[in-house]
């Protein structure tokens, strides 16, 4: 039987309209990196909207900001969220169509005076995409931030977190009390556009992500010998960038023999040394980054590279180094997570792609203490951190729908 | 019969002492770029030492300077020379000491009052490393160069060439009066390191140059699309840089199968875009240097780079753009003269080597009006434009002896 229940398609479709309009700017996208002018507008446009529903405005020592329906319900919540901060130049979905539909959700909801047995509780996050690191909010909301990391958190200008929050009536040594208990989330799920292009290739209307990829990325350095590139014969060099291109030529047999069909390598970043056209590059550092839904194989793929990293090196006369420069655990979205977005999607009559993220997400933080799931819908071209990111309205609709049952389904 | 005509060794190694030191700089080499300080001061020496032996100082437009032995004889002339002028940080025998050994030889003559029926003329060549472009000397002197060039010419600073020459006391409208006639110039010879590291690998002594690679540059751009390295499936991907490795790795074949073994080919510069960790590089640009002796088999080489570029790039559905950003044709060494090089290694029981240079010098240019050949002494380890360039003092003398010989061979 159907659920009668559904969004307001026409007040979510304005909503996220009037929410674009806030830090673009001509020709260039949308500006609201984290704590920024825009961003604290976009914070107030939350506000408004949260104020006009009747939803008491929440904010925590990590400047999350949120609401909770039923106001008064004394059990663990059923958590939704994403982020309205935006890398610079963003387009207007990525964080933003998470926030909105949940905000829907929440509204009709109240509206609606639905029976729920747990709280719904919205969560806008505080600065996922990274000025200060990324992932702020969720970071703190989930316990993985110290008072060094916060002191010590700066953005590319050299701008300390703790000025950037007090410039906005925020502060820093607050951060740590945004903690949540575990006990205290019955369930998190985060609607999302998938930012790759799985689900328009597969003409899929919507992802069920069964897991977030963990990731590790290296910067590896071969050193030989820079030496003139007309006087030194092809069979007396020891070229740093040849190693480079037979070690990325092994990419593929690497990721087929000890990875799966969702591990991802790419060498992003190549310098040469000392880069001069009539030189024989001496030394060639790059950038590996290394992606798998899965541990034990991101484990192993690891082992894999450096043992074929280090095999041309030895055979090029090269030296090899490399230093880990970050590194992110996989996480498996909660079974009964996906159960309820299961049945969300059969109520809409969708058939959901079962797919991993590639990209990280504050799901990742929560998935830590919280029973966790995301909903992908497509992306255009997966088409993502630009201007020309898209998602068709009817896709957005049933996702927001889904989103909607989803809690419905986790909190009823 | 052996000649027992030779240098005067210690008065050569003194002069290499004495040069080396001016223009250096503690701990970063020899500075002596062409019409700074360090070459003023570099000419002063030369200019100082001719007239110590009684050889009147010449210089013409384009500030190459010189003398000829004896004075008065109205033949063509056997030319041999150098170039003082240094890279920023070089070592002490990159130019210096082919005009060195050429100012020995020229004092040896005249000292000893060597019967010559032409008379024999050293040159010290202007900006031969390429302060304003490079061989601006052996350029004028062969008539390369339009008032255009000369008017262009600019250092990476963007100081004009007329104003680096007027700080000097010369005049650049005086550049083109440099060029010579050819029937002026009987033959020319230049002793120079070899700047690579065959001889030392072949214990060879001598290198007898048989001819001057030319080279084409390249900055070849293949492009893909840039897209997010988490959330984009291998298989859906338009890596640049996969293209870059795939043809670097294609570089020995196409040697073997369109060079020669003289053939060189190079990447010596990759840049990759937009150059993050985090995203499938869209596009890549690169330098490519090819090199041979043979006209012919450069021509053939750069139709084969040509085909496997574009290959490449159609298979993975990318663009394929290239620009020529230089041409130098190919040079052969004139046999008259590499003939008077084999007596005079023969007259000091020297088996040459005979092997192309890879490196660019000025007798590239003046091969183009006078039959020319090159003398070539190791390299310790192939080093050059470093102040760890080495020739042992035994293979200097060597040389020296050789030149001499070389210039008595075609003077007598």
């Amino acid at each position: 039987m159907a659920d009668p229940l559904g969004v307001n398609t026409d007040r979510l479709e304005a909503d996220l309209e009037s929410l674009a309009q806030i830090g673009r700017r001509d020709g260039s996208g949308i500006h609201r990196t984290a704590f920024s002018e825009g961003d604290m507008a976009g914070r107030q446009w939350l506000a408004d909207r949260l104020e006009e529903a009747g939803l008491s405005v929440r904010l925590d020592g990590a400047a999350n900001m949120g609401a909770v329906w039923p106001p008064d319900l004394d059990r663990s919540c059923v958590m939704t969220g994403s982020h309205l901060d935006t890398v610079p130049g963003a387009g207007q979905l990525d964080g933003a169509l998470g926030v909105v539909c949940g905000l829907e959700a929440l509204r009709i909801l109240s509206e609606q005076g639905v029976p729920l047995s747990r709280p719904v509780e919205l969560v806008a996050f505080s600065d996922e995409e990274g000025r200060f690191g990324g992932m702020l909010g969720s970071q703190a909301m989930s316990g993985r931030l110290t008072p060094e990391s916060i002191d010590q958190a700066r953005d590319l200008e050299g701008v300390t977190l703790a000025d950037a929050m007090a410039g906005c009536g925020y502060r820093a040594r607050d951060v740590l009390s945004a903690e949540r208990e575990s006990e205290s989330i019955h369930a998190f799920v985060e609607l999302h556009i998938e930012q790759g292009p799985v689900l328009e290739r597969d003409g899929s209307a919507v992802g069920l992500v069964d897991g977030i990829t963990g990731l590790f990325r290296w910067d590896v350095r071969l050193i030989g010998e820079a030496n003139h590139a007309g006087t030194t014969p092809m069979d007396m060099r020891r070229d740093a960038f040849q190693a480079v291109a037979e070690f990325a030529m092994e990419i593929d047999r690497i990721l087929e023999e000890h990875g799966s069909p969702r591990s991802r390598a790419t060498v992003g970043r190549v310098e040469l040394v000392p880069g001069a056209a009539n030189v024989v590059p001496g030394e060639a550092k790059i950038a590996l980054e290394v992606r798998d839904t899965d541990r034990q194989t991101l484990h192993e793929l690891g082992d894999a590279f450096r043992r074929t990293l280090s095999a041309i090196a030895r055979r090029r006369d090269l030296g090899f180094e490399f230093d880990v420069v970050s590194e992110l655990e996989p996480v498996a979205c909660h079974e009964r997570v996906m159960a309820a977005i299961e049945r969300a999607c059969e109520q809409n009559r969708v058939v959901p792609l079962r797919m991993p993220s590639g990209a990280a997400h504050d799901t990742q933080m929560m998935a830590r203490i919280a029973p966790s799931g995301m909903i992908f819908v497509p992306s255009r071209g997966g088409r993502s951190h630009s201007p020309a990111e898209w998602t068709a309205p009817a896709d957005i609709e049933r996702g927001a729908h889904i989103l909607l049952h989803t809690l419905l389904e986790l909190a009823r």
